[in-house]
């Protein structure tokens, strides 16, 4: 069971969440439960690091931002106990899941389930581990990333074999879009992993993308579930055990898009591949690529990133321009757009789905700067005052409404 | 170095701290930086473990209130590292400071001095240690109690045999008596360790008393330093190093004292040791005791212990009349007394401290309701409305106003 920082806000909603794990006790169940810090928290804490430096030691920002899982997991096993509950709580190093050294950002290589074996067999009957944190090979302590506390829960659920894994967060499950702009959205009962991959890492909030992988590699049994409601939230599990499939099972999208044309480059082979090697070296998170018809033996190349690299990608691009061994005639940026993505494994088996998205957005007049796809989702780039109408509109065109599996 | 809570209260005193730590790494000294938790986190931290429960388990406690050193230290390490400073922050357990499992009062066991030297023979400057917090045998966090932070930098100046251990703390060093009481109260440059030992132990805050114990085993040279202020400080050294002794060094007091009489019990052998062998297995920590002159074969009991006892004190030895093979015939308490101490090593050479008290305090028509003394103190116990009265006339008595050593 993985609580999310909402869950776990202050004592009386972890209270609520203890409850919660006191009937599955009583069930006689055996409960590793993950928590993340209390919600504000790791933000403090960041806020705190970011006063001090903008570029600080990434080893010194882990032992800082962990120290607010480690807090509300002393503080649930305190709880647990008041309730009767034999439970401790345990921190990253103490488990320990080892992890990379890539601080603030590292990967779990391994977790020793001895020592929590042993606590289980002499009578503990749930260990409290806080989420997100891990520890070196040199004794230092990592975190796993922002929502890396999911990350730790499916990690864990897959060492111990557990029967299922729970995240516990303060949304009712995943919904085929977000409620807040198409109020008709629908609770999914079920999503497989490779939609809930392409939905979390489009900019889907409820799950953090490296959890997803995890779970669909050693098929965790995962369930996403609301704190406050008494849903059953949604299942995410193998393509086979969905057996009424949706062709688009969710639409996503995100606003921390930009796009950048670069104007003129000569196009000639490895000119590209001049400019994305220059846009890599500068950590650039190149998402969509598009690259238009040749005119005079010129080309413009297209490309969206996160809003917040705009900067230093034009930057990179003015200073690769001499070095690099390519050259354009200007750089043309636009912040005013957002990416919207339909994503359903249907789509292998159902042609027509990219014309239906196509008409959809063109009845509306909305016009489609950049177009992405993979082999269950497509992706189109829009202006961003059009974002609310083209989600309603691709929503009702794919049935989403419906209420189905 | 050591900085308490208030030196290191926010970013902006935490800057202040380094400044004064460059300044030593710039002489060419290696540091062990000691840091407490920002003043107020382990309150707050406290408050909360409160809310769940009276009764909690300690481990856990332990786990969730260090959590505030460590913050600091890491947030230590990159002020220091912004400055240029090669530096790291170090847990309890990364060091490791082994202790006792006596949770939220281990006491240290020893300390690995390898990973550290290591660090600093390969160029770490300043070592940034998170104060208070230890590790048990079976790898969980322990705290050295309220104050513990004192303990853990004299503890490391020892196991390291360091030059200096110097606290920082928001004071200019240890004075004859609280200033706020006497104005004209004058800071000591040099103060014996069994004095300070004394003052620690009667109340004077400056400094845990498990710490100057320490520096007295091992004979550290400890300084107290003002973070906020330029001056020197008090130096807590040998006896040998201080050339002209006062015969009184301080006057200390307590208004977290209580007084009980136990009436009418029985006078034979015995019976005294059944009342107080009921208040310890109470944990009452009996102070002062005194013993009426017997009057028809019944004597009077009277002894003081912290406010806060009070209500056990009471309980248990109503409970123990029955069980612990004493009688009495009432208990009289009274919450409105202080405890006034004089400190000296003086005393040891100098006959007539003793009457000087006594004499200082009759002349102000203050009654002396208990005494109690040691070789190098006198304690009295006096009615709480004199207090201010009774410290004042004994700092002028002693000669303290007068700048000396």
């Amino acid at each position: 069971m993985k609580f999310g920082g909402t869950s776990v806000a202050d004592l009386s909603k972890m209270k609520g969440a203890a409850l919660r794990v006191q009937a599955e006790v009583e069930s006689g169940n055996q409960i590793i439960l993950i928590v993340s810090a209390m919600a504000g928290t790791t933000d403090d804490l960041i806020g705190r690091v970011g006063q001090i430096s903008s570029l600080y030691d990434a080893r010194e920002y882990d032992a800082i931002v962990s120290s607010g899982e480690t807090v509300t997991a002393g503080l649930m096993a305190l709880i647990l106990q008041s309730m009767g509950i034999n439970s401790r709580s345990w921190q990253g190093w103490q488990i320990p899941i080892n992890t990379t050294d890539d601080h603030s950002n590292a990967r779990i290589r391994k977790i020793e389930t001895g020592n929590l074996i042993e606590k289980f067999a002499s009578g503990m009957q749930v260990a409290v581990v806080a989420g997100f944190q891990g520890v070196s090979d040199n004794s230092r302590i990592t975190t796993l990333g922002r929502g890396g506390s999911d990350t730790t829960a499916v990690a864990l659920a897959a060492a111990f074999k557990a029967k299922r894994c729970d995240i516990y967060t303060d949304v009712d499950g995943v919904f085929t879009t977000d409620p807040r702009i198409t109020p008709n959205a629908q609770k999914l009962e079920k999503i497989s992993y490779e939609e809930m991959l392409e939905l979390a890492s489009l900019g889907a909030k409820v799950l953090q993308t490296r959890s997803v992988e995890l779970a669909m590699s050693y098929k965790v049994r995962l369930r996403v579930l609301n704190s406050f409601g008494s849903g059953s939230g949604t299942l995410v599990c193998d393509e086979e055990d969905i057996m009424e499939k949706r062709i688009v099972s969710g639409i996503t999208f995100s606003k921390d898009e930009a796009k950048l044309t670069v104007v003129g480059v000569k196009d000639k082979p490895g000119m590209a591949g001049n400019v994305f090697d220059c846009l890599a070296k500068a950590s650039i998170n190149v998402d969509m690529i598009i690259q238009n018809i040749s005119e005079d033996g010129l080309t413009d190349v297209t490309f969206s990133c996160p809003t917040s690299q705009v900067g230093v990608a034009k930057k990179a691009l003015e200073q690769g321009k001499s070095t690099n061994n390519f050259n354009y005639s200007k750089l043309v940026e636009d912040k005013q757009v957002a990416k919207i993505s339909i994503v359903g494994i249907g789509m292998r088996s159902h042609s027509g789905v990219a014309q239906t998205m196509f008409k959809t957005l063109g009845k509306e007049n909305i016009n489609i700067k950049v177009i992405s796809t993979s082999e269950i989702k497509i992706s189109v780039l829009i202006d961003r005052k059009y974002l609310e109408l083209a989600v309603q509109s691709l929503h009702e065109a794919f049935g989403l409404e419906k209420a189905l599996n």
